[in-house]
């Protein structure tokens, strides 16, 4: 594998909410999304999520509080613990995580996604 | 944990080829470096090495050809593979890689650091 720009990767796609696998370390997958608008309520029983902002402004809302995160921010979302993603304005996030992980954990939604879309 | 700020976390340290912790999710550790001159070649036998490249400009050389990285650039050193990264300028660099892996793998070096140095 070449080495991965993001932002040649995000000008290939416009679609939201359905994540794209740009590598793979080892058996975790790094994957890049646009996201706008509210994403669904939903966990990851078995692993923790990672999330990284390259542009714009994403919250996730959880039970108690709302973390606020921008670009050149990170945040570890731990397993089993219920999250909502948010943008007010379109986003650019990179996530991290296990191969074959869905998108809307064990929600089930209008909004899952293929999980395993190469860009 | 609270977000992590890249840039907030660069700002508490100066030494180059010194990984320092930043975040953990499963049993894989995210980790910051400054990076300034050369490495030595190593390589690390069980585990792929993800380099995403904050700042700055990092070359990783490879026994066949040489991978220039810029920021928001992102390269996966495959395992058992021999490398040597540097920089003609002092870079920003994230590294992902599982808890417990040395910087400079299997080489014997003075540029072997400690490896669980959280910032």
């Amino acid at each position: 594998m070449g080495k991965v720009n993001f932002q040649d990767k995000f000008s290939k796609f416009d679609e939201h909410w359905t994540p794209k696998v740009i590598a793979e370390m080892n058996d975790y997958q790094f994957k890049l999304v646009k996201v706008q608008g509210e994403f669904v309520w939903h966990n990851h029983s078995d692993t923790d999520e990672v999330f990284i902002v390259i542009e714009g402004c994403l919250k996730i809302e959880f039970a108690e509080e709302t973390i606020v995160l921008n670009a050149g921010e990170m945040y570890v979302v731990p397993k089993g613990i219920q999250h909502k993603p948010y943008a007010d304005e379109e986003c650019k996030v990179m996530l991290v995580e296990p191969k074959g992980v869905v998108n809307t954990g064990e929600a089930d939604s209008d909004l899952t996604a293929s999980n395993d879309v190469w860009i």
